[in-house]
């Protein structure tokens, strides 16, 4: 085993291990059997387990954890505290055959305090948002929004971490009167709209201000959306808008950047209120859900922020 | 053949014909084989052909003709100009047995200028909307709006007469960009809506005042409309409208008094604006139709025209 | 009546009948209460029944019949050999008006030996083509093709002549909790089952005694019953059944000569007991409905009684 | 007027009726324009309306109404306390042709107390049972049962009268080894083709000249025909042609002038060969019905005959 | 390499390994790479492979065979004769974050003589059981049953080992005429039940005791089961049941303890009858299964056997 | 470290590696923790990264990559070129347990210049064809074509590799008058057919020889084939075909050894001729596909080429 003098002094490396790079953080401690190469850079308070392999190429932040069987190949960017479980495995092309190189390895991101499930598959070249969590036995092809929850074959996202959930049908803090009720995200409001069923058809309806707490100035409807896709992911400075779930089903992730909630809309007498400043997500569209939207406002770039991490820099001014 | 001293000298009453009533108009002629009972009460200038019956209790107006092979029972009444064709049948007893009657026959309103079809059979306690037209062999099971066209056993409302009917698919008046287009009916508008498709689903949107061209202070999503249907029949004094078909299609069929034009919206991306003062009617749902609407006021009861006949009154004042 | 001089020697008039056209061929019979004007031409060997009426633009063959309460209008080409069934409608004008009338009224044409239904209704301006059979009731909307036979509301092609065929919500008097409640016919009772629905799926249960009043000895399924078909129409000597509707709907009539109800099965927690002696009709299947029967007895022929009068003498006895 | 001196005394017979019978019960009332024949027997305190005609074998029982419009042909049976209304439509022929007589007219029997709408339908052979009610307009094709209610065209059981309702919530011919076999049109063969149907997908095949009588020169395939449809409706001078159903099915009507038959095509594994100088029609095909067709001989206009008459014309050459 | 003077003298541990438990049984073996945690507890002749790890609160039984590439975790149970292929991941934390340790690790248990495939995926604190078998790749987060057989991402039960399949369609030992057949298991047989076909819709029928074996006392429908779902999965002591697939299909699984067999329910003319003592699954129902089951006694909790080694020790007795 | 002096000199074996095997080929290199049996045979210019380990029953050509965590099993057969990506997973037994042993493992075969992505599991007894690419965590349980790119769990094929793709439409080569467009595989052309689509449906049509270029002998109509499904894969020594999809759609690779391409069939307007001798492989059927195809000859087992390696050999002759 090679001697490495600018390693910091509080930094474990097991008899069995490899640790050929020195640039690695106090604290740290690299196990058995893992083999590090000389340009890797890590940071302090990390575990790097048994069976660990780690490339050149490869910078890992501070309070990272790497479990067994984990290979860390050239072009990974590993933020601080991510968690990443045995056997999970990376790769840096994406159609590898042998003795063939590519003139530059595709680089994965791996964000901070994200998860990644054992024995999961990353494709090259993605994004894993913050606080991400990935399931384990998931084979990764896209990129993963920040708090996203991923699981499957392709993965999709199932949930968002830390959000409280709304069960299907009507959620029960609505009153059985038109009205407004509050949710345990900040200004965010439900809203029982006026409905009619009738042998000719069915109907729901809501007025400026008793139902609608503005007086739109502009509508879109949204549909056919994929099942698995994510709309929204973002917030409005100013905007305020009002959704009514005209038919089908999808799920509105509702964030103040303190308080989170999945709502679900799932029928036509339920109206959700979002006022500035509240980060929104919309998903688990149903292949026949159409959205309706009023807002305050007309259409303005400026107004949206479509950076979660800029947006709470927003709310913290 | 009584002798019927008090009728107006100018009708005409076949040799062959029964004419019991004295009450009969000007110039009205009553044909070979026909029977009037002494009680029926017949306007000027009809036509009773061959082989017709008319009961005691029937009113018929002026410029009627009755064709042959038509009994008219009591409890009809027949409003001028009304056509009607051969061997139509009526009734005034929904369930008829031998030899048992009811307290009180069921009364028929056909209203003004309505054509009735050639073996047509109208069930009774029905009203026939002036200038309705009955197709052939068809069976009425329900009250005919006015200037409705139906059809079929049992009948539906296939069309509006003297209705210019646009092509469905986007009407050509629409410019390819954004925009307003005039139709044929005062005021009515058809709007080209912002419109946006990508793999993550589609959007229809439009602004105040761009595309809406007003504030909505109420929207309202009509939906499981059944196919045989027909909502609206109304005009509003006040209340401007704005319609978008966001799923299945539909027809509106827009009237200002003078000229009707019947339009199909069955694309998110067009708009309709209904003035005040036009009569609509919109039918012809698709099973997945889906409107909805935007009004520049709160409902108003009081805003609503439901008769056509007080809506051409209050046109011309 | 006026005297038709150049009239065929051989032509009867019926004393009764207002025959005014002289152009008439031999052996055609003109019967009682018929009127004929004076410009239609008629073939020879025809038959115009009583109460028909021929109009002076009309044109009929050789061994032409002509029943009862039709009336033949201007523009009516009758070809040699046509059947014209008993108050079968035409028509010249599609669009009638009162006192509105065409510069020229549309023609009809009825090939060489086609047959009209009785009350079928022809629309203007088509032709029916030779031996075309028009179904009794049918309204003809389309050119129909030579041996045809067209039936139906619009009529379409059912075959052609000649040719052989290849053959190729809970009921209100149920307890809310298990248990039984009358009808209003003599022995037959509502039973309420158990039933479990959980994730793992759904289930309905029933007991003998508690809820199945008797101990099978047979049971039977029935599905895929066209909707618009019947079964059962028989009652049962001895034999008791219990009814379990497991998947879609259907309506059951129950009689017991007195009394007779109509009870909708449409949920799987719903049992229905029949005890015998009483008569039982199964209809409006829905496509999807299946219906379990337990029997109190093997099957036995005898057991049956499978006519209605029959089952009431049985009860009499 | 004939005299009838058998005749009750209290049976009324107006003035302008034909009433040739004496064979009528006590008090019932004949009116203006109606014609009843010499054999006809009607029962007491009946109700003949205006312009109703009566034959000689009809049987007509007590406290019937007849009312106007109405043709009671040869055949008919009427029980006691029927209702027949205005225009409703009988006939004694399935298939009446002018001029052709059947041996035995066919017998309709109203059952006692059974009412018929005005303007139905009633098709020969048929028998309405007791207290049945016929909706107005109907066309009734089917026997209905006692107590029936039916309604529309075809006329439907809709209920049951005085009834409590719940409130809801290869043809055989073919071998079944490959090979040809004989229709009765002349030279018309059915082929089992080749088929192989595995796990990965089905395949059905033809050989020339093991299947496929000729090698072909052209091939067509026919899809997205209306159900209501007919295509063919001619025959080729020269060109043989080989039928297959790939998908869905069809009917095909083949004629040789002499005989016709319908074969349904209905599977892949079935083809269907036609000789020069047979005519043929296809029809009845199912909305997702595909049909390969597989031709001897280039297209070429002049070796069609498109007209019937002119095909029987050819044949006789 | 630390020494580990209490280890059996017979373990073989490569000069490469690294094994610092002495709780290591007879005879077992411990390859190159590996690393075996103080705590660690393993059974005798075991064999642990190549760059395997092994934490402290791990205990191992007999005969057990771990794979290379595999970590076992704080908290997993491995019994004995138990095969853990190559890179199968373990876990057990379900959503791990770098530096967040559980107040207590959830346990997973992995029964006597079960096969994990290479590359599968264990979600943490599940329960597979005895001789169950785990098909490479999948990804499991649910228990999984005795001898299942569990495929895909997620797991679903796809079979039972050691259980003779019957192929789908009627089982080949049913006779063609109505009667019973045995089965591979004991007492287990197969009845064809009487079946009526025709235009009025379909029946499938059985008595009592020609082809139902006994007088039932109770019923069940089965319906709405999630295709992923197994019920059943228990015997009864006395009960007797008769189960007959009214539409759709599903597989019952039969085990009389010695014996095992698959079969397919899939049309209504088939009966499985199962006596007493005899273990039965239910699984891979189609998503319109419709199960009929009569059985011979009341429900009684008492009856039933819900444990599969509790059923083979009452088997036993 | 054993020394192994037959080993070639320039094998590079990294301190921290057991390479018992003497059978290298010249410049492999093996690295840390790798572990290398003595019976294993490896050709030259390998790279046997960290962490694998290689049974002796092995056997690896030249230039091939084996990524750190992979393990290969006795049986394995890996042939020159190949690429295993990290942590892929192998198996030589289909139901293994523990201390049970096949009485002869299972081999699994690499073909040349094949990649298998990470985290991937391959099934045993399969053979993976030349230079197909498996996507990373995929779980193959089926055999893989020659140059296929799979993806999934399990794995289906999705693509070729190096074979130009048409884009799903009409292929833009296509005139829009009927015609014959050359692709970029020789002599392989796609044709423009008749078409003609009115109210009676559509019709898609071609002639000998102006749109087929030859008189077709067979024809054969392939459908039901299951989306995952792959037909074809041969190529004709004599044998002309063409091919038009009638419904649906599906795609055809065509390769005449040099080029390959991709062709999306999705119009019955559109047909495609194969020359003989160029390899053809069908699939991505839609659930509807329905593909007709003309074939110039008989059916000859003779006339296939079914092994692609044949066919590039009999291209060569």
């Amino acid at each position: 085993m090679a001697d490495h003098p600018t390693r910091a002094a509080s930094v474990f490396v097991h008899p069995q291990a490899l640790c050929e790079s020195s640039t690695i953080g106090e604290n740290t401690r690299v196990w058995a059997f893992a083999h590090v190469l000389p340009g890797a850079r890590i940071g302090r308070d990390c575990n790097i387990c048994d069976h660990v392999f780690i490339e050149n190429d490869v910078v890992i932040g501070d309070r990272v954890t790497i479990k067994s069987g984990v290979q860390l190949w050239d072009g990974l960017r590993v933020a601080d505290e991510v968690f990443i479980g045995p056997n999970a495995t990376f790769s840096n092309d994406k159609y590898p055959r042998s003795k063939q190189y590519q003139a530059r390895v595709l680089q994965t991101d791996i964000g901070r305090g994200a998860s990644i499930g054992g024995g999961a598959a990353i494709l090259p070249g993605l994004r894993v948002g913050a606080r991400a969590m990935i399931g384990a036995g998931s084979v990764v092809t896209q990129d993963v929004p920040a708090r996203a929850m991923v699981f499957g074959n392709p993965a999709r996202i199932v949930g968002y971490v830390d959000t409280r959930r709304a069960v299907p049908g009507l959620p029960p803090a609505i009153p059985e009167a038109p009205g407004a009720a509050p949710t345990s995200v900040r200004g965010v409001t439900l809203h029982r709209m006026l409905v009619a069923v009738d042998l000719r058809g069915s109907l729901s309806a809501g007025e400026v201000p008793a139902q609608v707490p503005f007086a739109p100035r502009r509508y879109f409807l949204v549909y056919d959306v994929p099942g698995k896709d994510v709309r929204g992911e973002h917030a409005h400075r100013r905007c305020r808008q009002f959704l009514v779930c005209a038919r089908g089903s999808l799920s509105v992730v509702v964030d103040d950047g303190t308080a989170s909630e999945e709502i679900v809309l799932d029928r036509p007498d339920v109206g959700l209120f979002l006022p500035p400043m509240v980060w929104a997500v919309q998903y688990k569209y149903s292949s026949d859900a159409l959205l309706m939207v009023l807002a305050s406002d007309p259409y303005d770039p400026d107004d949206y922020i479509r950076d979660y991490d800029e947006f709470l820099a927003a709310l913290a001014r």
